[in-house]
């Protein structure tokens, strides 16, 4: 772990000091995004050492064809990949003649990269001496715009501090970029059209097979000590590259600056034929305000979000710095804008696992967005399921089920499948649960039923019917059971009767039915219309009936426990304290048949289900099944310590629930798993946004009502969040002897503390 | 299946028509080999359509590296591959300036194609009309000498029909050539010297990071009418490539033929330096003696090997064909000369699986090698797995082993794995379990125990200690199981207590330690020297015992048969006969995760197991586990049929028996599984002469004696064959009244019938 890297600071990520080896792991750590793009913070200037280089466009991706050793039958024709689009941040620079390059010069002093979390946006300062002797200090500044989401800007400046200079800026964008991660080197991008206009130059470049037409744009202003300059640029056009020159003599310590105005404009948002005008309005727009507008509107928009979703904790810097970092990333990668859009598990910052939508969305953000943002934002995650259901029905019918079963895929972005491992693609299929129980926890945390009738029953019904046409009956055990699955842990493949999936299985179908009952009793339209689509016969609802009531649930009476799975205890069952250090992580150390045939749990499982389904559960039980799953519980997951905190905390188990949420909320910031270069773990951030307000807050939802058992880790002082609740705001801030709340808006609002009726009054503190 | 597209007929296999979609499958079906090297049947003057072309060398493989969807640990740094070898049959012909092609010529008439197996050719008439008008006979033979096992000939002759012609004859060699199976189309071949001396010509060529040197050679004579030509032959040299022009005036109804010799030789038999002289040599030899003493030489010595292997069927044609052509290929694949050479299951005919050595050897090839050839070629088999010893323990280090446990590759070339399927690589660990029953199955039949105390007790001792370290305690159970294997039954993945491999595994325990002590007792100083090198402990050994002792055997005590695996019995049982032949093949019809899912069967499994170990079960346990898999198995693998073929024959189901063996035999004649294309199906062929021999022939060995239960199904009217026991020659003669056995040699031989003894006496005849 690079425990100590990231400086401590309650709002901003600090780097000091230049260190080549570490420039990968910072380009994913300073990322930044506005939800509609993101990039990794890859330096303008030229950078010849080791970088992995990534600018990504929400929803514009390229479908790869799979690659397997041995084709089966049944695998997706490709794999959709999130695509490295067209640079338009670069600005290199050339002094005196050499080029600035931080790998190759002299000397860098004084380096140090910012990411100001409170304002969105990312600075880097250094001191250069080149080869040639000239030490210029640079320093810069991006951000990516949250209200105008096409475009971002840079202020890019340059001081020669021991002679006079001739510098040379050189703006550029590049549609010759490539993907690290590809299955066949095939060439993603087809550029179209270069073309430039004054200080401005566009890129027409069109993503093949998918052909999303894009146009990256930008438009430079340069300034001698704020002074606007006037340079006609020597402009050099290229294939996939257009670069403008402006030199200038710059004396020493007079200070050249660019402000460089760039983006994307797409054809999902804009007709694929007036890309160039689009990007031209964009350009006019962000001119005309001009770089330091644009920032301070930057900051109110930061300002508004973080007005709403902050948390704050005193008295632990670290712990501060990892929940902000997180609800940070989590509003970079995700705004609610647009239902085409979903949450990667890299966001924007890499591009593994393809910038697709996994379950995590349903299982681990949900709450956050439910909570911090207006709730239509959570409906929109919800909706952008419902208009999949056809793609996932289409899926099942792919695999062999029939009468508008559906299976959502396991990864997506179009709502088809495209993940290529067998036992996770066909079997993991525990993810159409999630998206059902993503349903109701929308509606029991919202109290909004309208999306049932209006599109959730839909979706609930495809789903039921995947899991009474997936479910067999074995004779053997006179119950229906679900073989063949992969669980939550990844470190079991083709398991028979997986306890999560049974039991979530059971439960979609009885949600199922008893909202069929709802709607028609309480919405009789919806259901004539609902019932002419998907024609579901009382026989078959009896058959779903007959299913959910004899799952069969995997159960030891020895250890008075749940079973992860048919025969886990035929297991070697040595715990993780007993393991020997150097085996660790298992997914690095042993081969995968190992793994299987271990005891060890890479992200929890049962436990999952207890999370869920908390209140099916008593203490005793839950307590019971903690203390057997945890000890072999190796959280090699991102997505597992968060649901071990908050059942800890739970538990009162204050220390162990501390440790597990540092290392949720620091996991990238500390680089836990040795892979933070690849990207960030985003979707797990929202999971320790659940570890604070769930786990030590103890938020519930309990019979329409918002219910809080307060706790607080000894290492901290206090700690603060606020959530949105049915269109009410309400602050609750923690401290070591006593919870206020605090409510904002105009009705009064109660509550449970402790299990204990609280009434709030609007405006009012309430102190407990 | 093209049931009816080969002639039925005795000796040969016969394809009359030319059918441009058949021509694959015919280049696999008229394969040629001599154990040294093998061809597809590619025509040798140019084809422009659709063709698979093929041409190998024993043993000569590139590593090519590792492709899959998602890396895991443990997974090998490559797949073997068989490699597509330089092109030395190659003859071009120009008639009046048009090429031979007989892709786009105007007309084929009387195309018939003829593979003699009872002299070891391949022959080819047709009557082709070209663009031009041109109408010309053509007569081709070619063969790969048994007796000079480097080299090959071909006599391609000529004859224009409707008018003179003008015909040229462009012999070549082509070294630039490529695999149609390659992981990242990378270039497998170096060529490094094209020479050519007179009429002969060289290209050296070596493959990439294997680096084996070859020499591909050829020479070539002309004939007018049978009169050598002395034609100066015009010779074109480039990179990878050298051909002579041999062009004549031929008249009406005059015969043109060449005599070209080729073949390779290779640095595994010459110093890489002296190839072309050892290609001199070997072209020397095959000229002087021509082509005419060469394919009698070839007649002679196939006569050797069917007088000792021949299985005669009379009445059935069909069967008798299939039964010969079983026996031709692996004659053709294997003759047990060099003890680096293995069986792979594709042999000589196509590039899938590799071309390498897997788990059919042992459990199928090996019988038919005792029983058909001299003891020591079956001993050169064992042998190979001895010299891979030290690699079969390092795999097993590099899973996770120790103390010298060996863990045999599922697939490989020089002893390092080379597959790469977790569950298949990692988990079909069941080899490891034939390699030591083809010990005990070698001393069994051979009564040859040297092997033990000299080489394959240190085999044992590895795989003992594979077993005692795979196995794990279950406190649940209190027993040992084995988690998370693939058995025989590749249908299903990942699965706990595969009885097959559990009772396997305690088999190999106790046969090894049955033989630690006979080898104590009896070969002390072999004793000594093994337990110097592996160390064997006291406390080792107890464990072992332990484990043998303790292994769980799952069993259903409802349906009284020992389970494939645990959980068996919650699949849903629809067996075979219900289920939709829409559905069939489910390979090809169902995804992935059904057919785990499934309760259906690719290959025998408990019924294997029941075929190893038979004489530890009673018939009744026979026929019921009969009765109970077989319902289930859809073989779908080509090495089950014969497995269900012997035990049909044994519970005197003779019609089932029968159709088991027609599938076998003919599986590739007949192209049941529609591949063919793609090769032959060598190692299953050993599998269709032990349905005759162990089959219908009941041949068993007890107590060092040749026992038989002879049957015959209804369709024949006889059947006879012969088998080497412990060097004397039996041959049995089975007809539908009686069995006659007659012996060759000196000393008189003790025989079991139906249980009864029976003495036979040297050149006697006895008839039961």
């Amino acid at each position: 772990m690079n425990q100590n890297y990231i400086k401590p600071n309650n709002w901003s990520i600090i780097e000091e000091g230049f260190q080549t080896d570490r420039v990968k792991s910072s380009e994913s750590l300073f990322s930044i995004g506005n939800g509609a793009m993101g990039q990794r913070a890859n330096f303008e200037e030229h950078y010849s050492g080791p970088t992995f280089q990534g600018s990504y466009i929400a929803g514009v991706y390229y479908p790869d064809k799979t690659r397997v050793g041995w084709w089966k039958n049944g695998y997706p024709e490709y794999f959709a990949k999130v695509l490295n689009a067209p640079n338009w941040i670069g600005i290199n620079v050339e002094i005196n003649g050499e080029q600035l390059d931080l790998f190759t010069c002299k000397r860098v002093e004084n380096f140090k990269r910012e990411l100001n979390m409170q304002e969105g946006w990312l600075s880097r300062h250094f001191v250069a001496t080149l080869k040639n002797g000239i030490t210029i200090e640079v320093i810069t500044k991006r951000f990516l715009s949250l209200e105008l989401d096409e475009v971002g800007a840079i202020q890019y400046s340059l001081k020669p501090i021991n002679s006079d200079a001739e510098i040379t800026l050189k703006p550029y964008l590049d549609s010759g970029i490539t993907n690290e991660d590809t299955n066949w080197d095939d060439k993603f991008w087809d550029t179209t059209n270069v073309v430039h206009d004054n200080h401005q130059a566009f890129i027409e470049a069109k993503t093949m097979k998918t052909s999303f037409n894009t146009c990256t744009f930008m438009e430079s202003q340069v300034f001698i000590n704020d002074k606007a300059l006037k340079i006609e640029p020597r402009i050099n056009v290229e294939a996939n590259y257009v670069s403008f020159s402006y030199k200038h003599q710059v004396k020493q310590n007079e200070t050249y600056t660019i402000h460089k105005f760039g983006g994307y404009v797409v054809d999902t948002k804009h007709d694929k034929n007036e890309l160039i005008s689009a990007a031209k309005t964009v350009l006019k727009t962000a001119l005309k305000a001009g770089f330091n507008t644009l920032l301070e509107d930057q900051k109110t928009a930061w300002k508004v979000i973080w007005s709403m979703s902050d948390i704050t904790i005193s008295g632990d810097v670290k712990a501060q710095q990892g929940i902000r970092f997180n609800i940070f990333q989590l509003n970079q990668t995700y705004l609610g804008r647009d239902s085409r859009l979903n949450i990667g598990p890299k966001g924007f910052t890499g591009e593994k696992y393809g910038g697709s939508t996994y379950w995590d969305t349903e299982a681990y953000c949900i709450p956050f967005y439910m909570a911090t943002k207006d709730q239509k934002v959570a409906r929109t995650l919800l909706e952008y399921r419902y208009n999949h259901l056809a793609k996932a029905i289409e899926n099942a019918e792919k695999l062999g089920y029939s009468n508008g079963a559906a299976l959502y895929p396991m990864v997506t972005m179009n709502g088809e499948e495209c993940h290529n491992e067998w036992e996770i693609t066909f079997e993991e299929i525990h993810r159409n649960g999630a998206i059902a129980f993503a349903i109701y926890n929308y509606q029991r945390y919202t109290g909004d039923y309208s999306y049932l009738p209006e599109k959730g029953l839909e979706v609930l019904i495809g789903i039921a019917r995947f899991w009474h046409q997936r479910a067999t009956f074995s004779t053997d055990k006179n119950r229906y059971v679900i073989l063949g699955v992969t669980g939550p842990n990844e470190y079991e493949n083709n398991v028979n009767n997986n306890w999560y999936t049974n039991y979530l299985a059971q439960w979609c179908i009885n949600y199922t039915i008893e909202n069929i009952s709802k709607i028609e009793d309480e919405y009789a339209s919806d259901f004539t219309r609902i019932m002419n689509k998907v024609k579901l016969s009382t026989l078959e609802l009896a058959e779903w009936k007959s299913v959910a009531q004899n799952m069969y649930i995997p159960y030891s009476d020895k250890h008075n426990i749940y079973l992860q799975q048919d025969g886990f205890l035929d297991k070697e069952l040595i715990t993780v304290k007993d393991l020997d250090k150097l085996q660790r992580p298992i997914n690095q150390k042993w081969s995968w048949d190992r793994i299987l045939r271990s005891p060890y749990i890479k992200q929890a499982d049962v436990l999952q289900g207890f999370y869920f389904f908390e209140d099916q559960f008593t203490d005793e039980e839950l307590e019971r099944h903690f203390d057997f799953y945890e000890q072999f519980t190796v959280h090699e997951s991102s997505l597992s310590p968060c649901v071990h905190s908050i059942q800890a905390a739970k538990l009162n188990r204050m220390d162990q629930a501390y440790t597990f949420y540092l290392r949720t909320s620091r996991l990238d910031l500390d680089d836990y798993n040795k892979e933070v270069h690849e990207g960030l773990h985003i979707t797990s951030m929202a999971g320790t946004w659940m570890s604070i307000v769930e786990g030590f807050g103890g938020m519930r939802i309990k019979n329409n009502q918002l219910s809080f058992t307060p706790k607080i880790p000894d290492q901290w002082e206090a700690y603060s969040f606020k959530v949105n609740f049915r269109n009410q705001i309400l602050k609750v801030h923690v401290s070591q002897t006593e919870t206020k709340f605090e409510l904002e808006g105009e009705a009064k609002l109660q509550l449970l503390v402790n299990n204990t009726p609280v009434s709030i009054l609007p405006m009012h503190l309430v102190t407990i």
